[in-house]
């Protein structure tokens, strides 16, 4: 977004159905995504805040439900989602080792707005997710503070950058750099528009395995390189998905498991040392810290239409990482490493782009 | 019921919440039960069908969930259940090798019902549990035939028989002659009142471990049988979970879980061989096989207030099956096995009913 | 096998790994497999059976586990597996309404060759999957009998046919005639290889998304049929991993699940209505029924190597799959439902096989 | 331990089986805990500190596994528990919203103590586990620094406090004081002996469930007390079991299974707001960070006999919340809250001890 050239501007159509206006995760109302980027010499990283909506989300927490792909992760905040079916905070990406600091500072954010948490009520489920850039980013150096979580919080907005930006600043993906994409798809019922978005932290994935819409690119790649150094795929991704589709906990979760699908066409076989982690949240059906009546309304989907949802999410997940790979800049990192860009490559793949 | 005398006409009373008008899983409006009995020399076996409700259930579902407590166990249709959350057939019970002609016969049951499936719309996941009835019961006879099936699905009532009847007839608990035990419990909040109710198929746990209400019931019926042989645990138990409380699938699930607290308070350390499996559903929340609309209303708990749900279905839990043991009589079944009853201990474990 | 043209045969090689002599699961030393098949009219219906290995299962069991990927399905004997994490009976596959008949046969095969289950020792799990074939079979006329379960058992050999036989006889896959197909894959570590296979009912999927080696092959079929009937997606896919590399239950979970990275480079998005299931055994691992000693020697595999059988599970299911597809001979059914083989477009895909 | 008068100094004897020589998790040899304890006025918290073995933990890891009875908790690790099947930290214990602080000082431990982690291998998954101490201790102070969690791992050893130390100095346990409790079982099979060891950070329940041995004691003390006041329960316990037995990962979540009937038999009904969650480790099966081999040998139970490992689960459980309780201390925290110490009970307890 914000005016960079994504994978669809080379043509390349994931899919057939339609995109929201900005095929953003910010295409579902209220949702907003903020970055800080840490990008200085060896210090790569970032921290990238998603705002599930506006208002108060520990008085007002959003039905949520997660999956987890490949548990080769430290993604905080999956375990209560799970019993009780919500989230009651933004959710911070971040790498690997600020998990702990973004977990502080996003408990001090939460404690700052609401007096009662601690005093009155209970606690709060901070949802803190994750990848390891330690191959540009020095990762050792746990580089993020507090106030890189506050930042971004406040840098929250419905346009943000795509690429190598905030938590995805260094992150690889494919071998080459990863970071930060986006999609989203609508969902067309009778005479009703939903919509479903994705925001991907891209950080996984062996080059030669990258695969666009079905052509090999990354055997394009690899046979212009001569590039014979295989590099295990030991990454990790994180899919947050948003909607506003009304749905139950159980019926997010398959959604959120479609994810998966996207993901391996891009080429991915969900590696052994991928932290693969789905998180996903619906803004129609809200549930009130301080509900009082025993019986609450919800409304939830009609499954024998749930097909068009599940596509929808197989198709986002796919362009938001191909976006992801397409907006990030080449980037030199810790110790001379490099990522490049798919932007250099993506003319010779269009142009070879046979299968194999 | 029917005149039995249960555990409470003992003072035996569990728990401190209040019964529903039966203390049955009849208690929630629209559960039937019936069973069929077999009890013939060395055929001790049966079935026992359970109605959630009386219209065309494969035409109006019931929200459902299931809960897996130990699985070495053979029950039929929970990977649907947990997939889409409800339950489209009565469920049956019966002996472990008879799954597969109770899985026929209810499939028989419902072709004859929905003329429908498998022609212009999709087949139907019928819903069978079992437990090893093997001590008593000539297992390997496979006397259960579909007419069986037929006869207690056609049995249903809301009044129905405790202890060694139906899928009952030849289970063994704690040493003891086991069986179908049921109880409920009701659920006030403002000036609403919901019920639980719970039905076992009770076949599990070792002599001396027996607990009732606290008492090491087991252990002062070994003393005085002098009965040295220590039997493995490896039975089973069913537990199936009817509830008029509006829920989720997830919210049943989380009170399916609250089936095990009752069954360890009556000593049961959850056996290796045994296969605890628990079965909810609530008749508050139906969905349609044919739905049209996109978006449907349903009702949910709020969770706030669960804590006394999450009790009832203890407290139920753990008095059906009490109820299970002292309504089933002293029984003897192939090669001359047999299985006292639990009233040939009662006034002794009430005088001696100190907690050693 | 047995001659039939596979889609090797046609050019069509999915992924980068050696395949085993055969290229099926057979491969996997020790395993069988042997079908019937019913085909008379509008009776399209079958059976197919695997071995685990060839010895006594219930006396020596195989480490198993499971995986759902979507759960609107039936089979049963899971929840054992995943508690015990291993099977102990052979592997029947057939239509969802004869998931009763055939584990009645599965028992009766059991109790006849182990005289002491249900006696002296316990009962028996067994291992029942199923697809809906009503599209082509009058599968209300429950069609499969008992000895059509022990004749698929007697049959079982080291070579066997692929497409529209056995179970696979009246399903149906994107809107093509599916069926049973197969392909395994090398693992080669340091100087030992490995072997890994996968047999697959495939009975899945809308025509428009069949992705051959990411050609849109689908797109190609409708445009050529001016087919503009969309069917929904409401099928199956059962598919079964066998291995000799040692594992542990949790490891084989973990390979299991890679076959739906395979599944979904098809063109399926595991649609609402499928029945998703993956069951997955190791030859190398086996669990004594009379274990006597407390703590037993088991061989697990390097994590670390993992990644190899990962990528192999997901390529031998891809083409597993479009075996499948190519072995099976265009097939008309109950009221006149014709399923077309993909052979009647093969060569078209293959000449305007651009991605488009 | 250390001279403190536990629940059997009172001739309160649960269960039947042998304890270890301190009946405490260190039994389990290699294992040590440590605590900090910060004590002063609303200041009421701390750090508990459990190391699975002495050496390099990164580089020699121990099987694991965890079990979620209750999901509403912060718990930290879980995920890549169960994906991989072990633990590579020592466990930190704290309160909820110190989980950031004590996630970042875990990753500078490990760090200071292995240069290879994030420059020429992955990260690292760090544990730590919580409780909601808010109602002695001033919570949203954030008390708890990296100091304290660097200290508590210096701190281990075989003996150790219980009651409220460490991570349990402001814990509350069925509105008594609770906090830190340990206990152990011998598992005897032919002539070798293994141990089973359990601690819990316990602060959950209400005042009026509390079992002990069968007795209502919560009730007693509720009458005595005229206490009127119905609090909910809404707390937490953190169950951590070690054991030398050589076990697979399904295995080890089998038995932490069981830590749920130890805990239902004190009389929690694992309530809603409570984050009732098990991590278990064997120190019999080690993982090495830089495997070589592609096979490795590693050895499992014979699950034939895991009863005894079960039953030892729940005694060792339901003791050590007894030992948490009893050994507590009456305390005065933040704003004047007081929670009383067992021991204030005891004796009235043991005297009025029928069962209601």
């Amino acid at each position: 977004m914000n005016g960079q050239k994504r994978i669809r501007d080379y043509g390349i159509i994931i899919g057939k159905m339609k995109t929201g206006k900005r095929n953003a995760i910010t295409d579902v109302s209220g949702v907003k995504v903020g970055h800080v980027t840490l990008n200085d010499g060896s210090i790569k990283t970032g921290v990238t805040a998603i705002l599930p909506h506006e208002g108060n989300l520990f008085k007002e927490k959003v039905v949520a439900a997660s999956h987890v792909i490949n548990g080769f992760g430290k993604t905080a905040g999956t375990i209560q989602i799970e019993e009780l079916g919500n989230i009651e905070t933004p959710l911070i990406l971040t790498n690997t080792l600020s998990v702990g600091i973004a977990h502080t500072a996003l408990v001090e954010y939460m404690l700052k707005n609401n007096e009662d948490i601690g005093i009155t009520t209970g606690t709060v489920n901070p949802v803190v997710c994750e990848c390891n850039d330690g191959y540009l980013n020095g990762i050792r150096g746990m580089h993020v503070k507090k106030e890189h979580v506050f930042e971004a919080l406040e840098n929250t907005s419905e346009d943000f950058y795509e690429g190598g930006v905030g938590a995805g600043t260094g992150m690889s993906c494919y071998g080459l750099k990863g970071g930060i994409g986006t999609a989203s798809r609508l969902i067309e019922i009778g005479n009703q528009t939903f919509t479903i978005g994705i925001l991907v932290l891209a950080n996984f994935g062996t080059k030669e395995d990258l695969t666009i819409k079905g052509i090999k690119a990354g055997k394009i790649i690899v046979e212009k390189e001569k590039d014979s150094m295989y590099e295990e795929d030991k990454g990790s991704i994180i899919m947050i998905l948003a909607t506003d589709i009304p749905m139950t906990h159980r019926q997010l979760k398959r959604i959120c498991k479609r994810a998966g699908v996207g993901l391996s066409r891009t080429g991915s076989f969900w590696g052994n040392g991928s932290g693969d982690v789905v998180i996903g949240f619906t803004t129609a059906n809200r549930i009130k810290h301080y509900e009082e009546a025993a019986v609450v309304n919800i409304k939830a989907f009609n499954e024998n239409k749930i097909n068009d949802v599940f596509r929808g999410a197989a198709e986002a997940t796919e362009e938001a990482i191909l976006n992801a790979l397409i907006c990030a800049d080449t980037t030199k990192g810790r110790d001379g490493n490099i990522r490049h860009s798919l932007r250099e490559y993506i003319d010779l793949i269009m142009k070879k782009g046979h299968r194999d």
